[in-house]
């Protein structure tokens, strides 16, 4: 089933799909991350993977809370832009042999996912807010801050350490 | 061919791996821009989409002088991500058939390809200024200064008429 099926009707349809668009990568970039750890090496690297595993499953958590108040299943529906995301970064852990280029490759791919959960949550609150819904927006809000906060953490480090290690 | 192959040995290697990428998901941002301002009945995203289309023919040339100014073919590797966020993309374009829901939908589309090229083009920068090109990071920072600028543009559209047309 494609993210957008024909009984898309309103802004209120819209808003349950991209959620369960999202609520599919977040559990796709569950089962991606203990990959990303066991390949990663640079030690705040591994730990910051390790760290957005936790998150990620409390972030799970925070969609089914909004499900739960807009009373509507909490199903998935394929993503096919995580699953693409994903793809190149499994791609990186297996592709490339030198241990500080394969951290620096998955610092990347870590970002371009953070990047698409920064879109997928930014559009969530603006339509939650427009749809009269500030209290989804407010638990939607939480799950964007930490998401902001990871890809800058990513940003710090690709700048930093890793990126001067493997150059 | 997959964005990272086993001939990546070097952060030189994944520059341009990383570039290809890019370069590929360019090209089908300019071939689905079109589909996209047909569909969209906003004047201001109508118009938006065809500056950014405008804007991304100028960044594909921008993408083959840094090709020119590191001395490799500009080539293109396949990038599974942009397949699948354009995929989503298209399926908005055909799915709905409320024209202000739609117009919703596709500022969103359009928001995550910006997410995903401001991340590409962050990674890009900061590898081409530890490998010593600055020249290089120079020309690609004019391009995620666009992107950013084209995502501001977009965030206020969904904050402003076309959300609240659609809601």
């Amino acid at each position: 089933m494609s993210w957008f099926s024909k009984d898309i009707k309103t802004m209120a349809d819209l808003f349950v799909h991209t959620l369960r668009d999202i609520y599919y990568a977040e559990n796709q970039i569950v089962d991606a991350l203990p990959v990303m750890i066991d390949k990663a090496t640079e030690p705040r690297l591994k730990q910051g993977f390790q760290l957005h595993l936790i998150e990620s499953k409390n972030q799970i958590k925070r969609l089914e809370q909004v499900f739960d108040m807009i009373d509507v299943d909490a199903q998935s529906v394929n993503c096919p832009a995580i699953d693409g995301i994903i793809d190149e970064a499994n791609d990186i852990a297996g592709d490339i042999a030198d241990k500080d280029v394969l951290d620096a490759a998955l610092v990347a791919a870590a970002q371009a996912v953070e990047h698409y959960e920064i879109s997928r949550y930014g559009t969530l609150i603006a339509w939650a807010k427009l749809l009269g819904r500030p209290d989804c927006a407010a638990i939607l809000q939480q799950t964007l801050t930490e998401e902001k906060e990871t890809d800058a953490k990513l940003t710090s480090m690709a700048k930093t350490s890793i990126n001067r290690k493997a150059a």
